[in-house]
Order: C-alpha cells, then sequence, then structure tokens
C-alpha cells in the first residue's frame, strides 16, 4: 500500500470539517495557511459570502474545489415541489462551474414527509437526475451521485449502496461517459459487502469523489458523530487500494461532521490532525 | 393484498417488545391473557427463570415458539473466543429445541474490539456457521440467520443484507436443504435496494421468519428506538407481500426495542396495539 506521505497534494478538506469554526473566508484562510491545497464547498457557507466572493477567495488562495455541496434532493410530494428541486438544481450547477469545482456532489433525498413510497422516490431521483444530466455537461460540471449509509435512507437519501448509484449511471448514461458518477464516502459504504466488486465496476471514469472520515463505535449521534480518521473501524488502506486500483488519482476529501468533539477545537488543530493523519492512516 | 385481520393465529410476539415489563412468566401471561397463540424467546428471559421451567410455561400455555433469540456472535480476537461463542451456540441450540423454537436466531457478530478486519470477521461468521449446521440439524433446530442494519455492521452483526446471508447458506448448504436461511425483519432490510429480487432467491425454504416493528424518522437511538408498526416509513405489506409470493405463511413477529415509548407503557396495552397493527397496517 503507497502511502500518501508523499502526494500531500491530494489532501482536500470539506468545508464542513470546520464549518462550527469558519465561515467562507475564514475557511479559505485556515487551509491555505495549514498549507492543504484543497477544499470542497458548501452551500449556505457560499451563499452567506454571494457566489462571486467565495470563487474569487478560492482562486486567490489557489485552492483547487474537489466538489461542490450539494445538489440533489430531487424527491418531492407534487409538481411543484420537483419544480422547486430542479431550480435549486439549476442553480447548484452553475455554482459549481463559477467555483471550478470538480463535480457537483448530490444527495438524492428521500422519502416526502408522510410517504412510504419508496421505490416511487427512486423513480423521483432517476428522472430529476436525467433531467440535470444535459445542464451539468453544458456547464462542463460533473454530476456525483453519493450513495449515503442506508440509516438516511427515509428523510435524506434514498440511494444507498455504490451499486445501486452505478445502475442510475447505467440508466442515464449508458455509455459511461463519467460526466455523471459516484462519491465514494467511506462513512456511507464501508460495511457493504459489494463495496469491492462494485468499485471495480465504477471505473475510473465513474470514480468522482474519495471522501474519507471514520465510523465510531459506539456511535452516538446519527449525524453528527462522525470521526477523524483512524479513530474508528473503517480500514480506509483498503477501500483507497480498491479506488486507486481503478486508476482514480484524485483528491482524498476529508468530511467529518462530529458536533461533541472535531467542531468545539480550533479550525487549526482539526486541519494539523487531519493533515496528520491523511499522511499515517489513510 | 390480503389482510391478516382474519389470521390472528400468525400474530407472534418477540419478547423484546415487552421486555421491561415482563420476566418470561409474566411475557406468557401477558400474551395468553391478549389471546395471542405466538412468542419468540430471549435467552436472557430464559435463562433467568431456568429453561425447563421455561418450557413448562410455554407448553402449559400452548404458545408456538417463533424462534430463539439468539445464537450467533461468532466472532472474537482469539480461539478462547471462538471457542467459547461455540460453547455458546451449542446451549443455544439446546435451548432452542427444549422450548420447541422453530429457529434459534443468529445474530452473527461484528468485529472484535479494536480490529478494523471486516472480511476476516465476516470469515469467522462462515466458518462458525458451518460449524454449527450440523449441531443443529441433529438436533431438530433450523439456524436462521437474521441480517442487521448496516448501522450494526461494526458492533453487532457483520452480516447486513439478505443477499449477503444468502451468499453463506449457498456456501454452507449448497443443496438449500432449508436447515440455514434467514430472518427477514423489516427494520434491517427494508431500505434494500434488492430486497424484493433476494427475498425471491430465498424462496420457501429458505425463508425462516418475518419480523416487523417500523423505522421512525426522526429515530432518536440507534438500538432502542424501534417503532410500532404504522408509525414510521415502511411499507409492511409491500415487503410481506414478497415473502408471502415465496409462499411464506409462518409467525408475523412483532420486536420492537423502545425505550422512550413502548417500553414505558403497560403490557397489556403494548400487546392489544400490536394486535390492532397486526390487523390493520401489517
Amino acid at each position: 500500500m503507497n502511502s500518501l506521505a508523499n502526494t500531500p497534494h491530494r489532501l482536500s478538506i470539506n468545508q464542513a470539517t470546520i464549518r462550527a469554526q469558519c465561515d467562507m473566508k475564514q475557511a479559505v484562510e485556515e487551509i491555505t495557511r495549514a498549507g492543504i491545497s484543497g477544499i470542497a464547498t458548501w452551500r449556505d457557507k457560499v451563499h452567506e459570502i454571494g457566489l462571486a466572493q467565495a470563487a474569487r477567495l478560492i482562486r486567490d488562495a489557489e485552492l483547487k474545489v474537489s466538489g461542490h455541496c450539494r445538489g440533489g434532493m430531487f424527491c418531492a410530494a407534487d409538481k411543484d415541489g420537483i419544480a422547486q428541486a430542479r431550480e435549486d438544481n439549476l442553480r447548484a450547477v452553475e455554482e459549481a462551474a463559477e467555483l471550478g469545482a470538480g463535480s457537483l456532489i448530490l444527495v438524492v433525498g428521500g422519502m416526502p414527509p408522510g410517504s412510504k413510497d419508496l421505490s416511487g422516490a427512486r423513480q423521483q431521483v432517476l428522472e430529476g437526475l436525467a433531467d440535470l444530466l444535459p445542464v451539468a455537461r453544458a456547464a462542463g460540471v460533473k454530476l456525483s451521485i453519493e450513495p449515503l449509509h442506508p440509516m438516511y435512507a427515509a428523510d435524506r437519501a434514498c440511494v444507498n449502496t455504490i451499486g445501486q448509484a452505478l445502475d442510475l449511471c447505467d440508466a442515464i448514461d449508458p455509455d459511461a461517459s463519467g460526466d455523471i458518477g459516484v462519491a465514494v464516502d467511506v462513512y456511507h459504504v464501508w460495511w457493504d459487502p459489494e463495496l469491492e466488486r462494485q468499485i471495480a465496476r465504477a471505473g475510473k471514469a465513474r470514480l468522482h469523489a474519495f471522501h474519507v472520515c471514520d465510523w465510531l463505535v459506539p456511535t452516538q449521534d446519527m449525524l453528527l458523530d462522525r470521526g477523524m480518521m483512524g479513530d474508528g473501524v473503517i480500514d480506509i488502506p483498503k477501500i483507497r487500494s480498491w479506488v486507486e486500483r481503478e486508476g482514480y488519482d484524485g483528491p482524498i476529501e476529508v468530511e467529518i461532521f462530529s458536533e461533541r468533539d472535531w467542531w468545539r477545537r480550533p479550525a487549526a488543530e482539526v486541519l494539523e490532525t487531519c493533515k496528520e493523519r491523511f499522511a499515517t492512516v489513510c
């Protein structure tokens, strides 16, 4: 297994990792000060400061944008809801293009409130993706479906495995252009007995992103208790070896939601820890 | 979709549903008083009163035992741990036989503390199952692998989908004798995009058990916040239709861990609610 110690340029920090500590400007400053060359942006932080200003900050700092978080949320109870989701996704594509993001990360949405129609929600996702792909293509933005852990299937994302995401890619982009693919976040997929096989199935063209953090035992909160790499049970190097076997050589993005721990520490400390763990346990 | 209102004999109560309120004797009394004809037993409750006494109570009440919970936990850090697990599973098989349980429910175990070797744990499960099957067969007890939700993959069960459980069955019992099969608990598998297909793959011989409860939104605790059928997002009748299409006509077992709600109500109220929901929303 090759170490990442010699490729610090592959480290990217998802802004969510220091979201409690930093606004957009502070995040760019802290990441730059730490000598890290990549960032993944979040829409709410971008909106706070304004798209043009966020893009300028990132360009001036010469940061690479590994992804823009997040589009998706395609599912809705009625046509108005679908139309609103569409409008919002068009804006997200524009933002990703303006920010120079490698891809727009898609959290596809769960069932509308009150619904038990999981297959219906999945059909809405398929239709929403098919509708969005030509727009994204024209804007030069890749669409990256991020399967979320099955514990989010009801209310956040009804796409829960790499295999399921690839089925969607096959349906929408049968020639595997790579314009639509998957974001592999170890937190969401580490448990999947099909993982190695589905990563191989994805291949380089559809492997758009690789996100790392760790699964803590016990996990105290279903949403906001992700661990720093090395503090949990995920064999990150093994999963990385599978994506790299397919030729993935892009950013390795740290995305940690941690209300009880990392969001309470100074951003500089969090980033130093990310760098150290990136070089030693990823 | 056929209603269950006309087949009340199919309702079985997993003892965990009233575990906070009732010891073994009380559980049998409450279930009998509610006019319910099935129970699934838990080992700790059986041990409290003693196996012979528990079996006598159940026989005297003429309750059918839909399953005995639980064997498994095959994974360990060393040979001593493996040997202990084996001994414990041998006792569990004996108990299931003595109780007249339809099957021994297996929660297979997660990774030993400190381990990140998920595939190693899964290999230990395969070996443990292969070792136990002839013993169970000789005792006339079926082994039922219960895939748990992926959120338990680290510390409770590294078998997380029906497909994965069936792969184990194929490896150990290629002739599909039915002596080893799966327990389908909607709470654990409702999200699985492969669910319908894997239930069809299982077929009648390997569909050993069908457990119901519901997935609440939001879920407040990863272990002890299951919902009463109808209070969450799971389309239970649809999943039931899939198992019944394969010929499953066995017990429908209610298993609810609910620290904040159902464990705080009188057992009689819980059981009446189970009966009502069984007849209307399952």
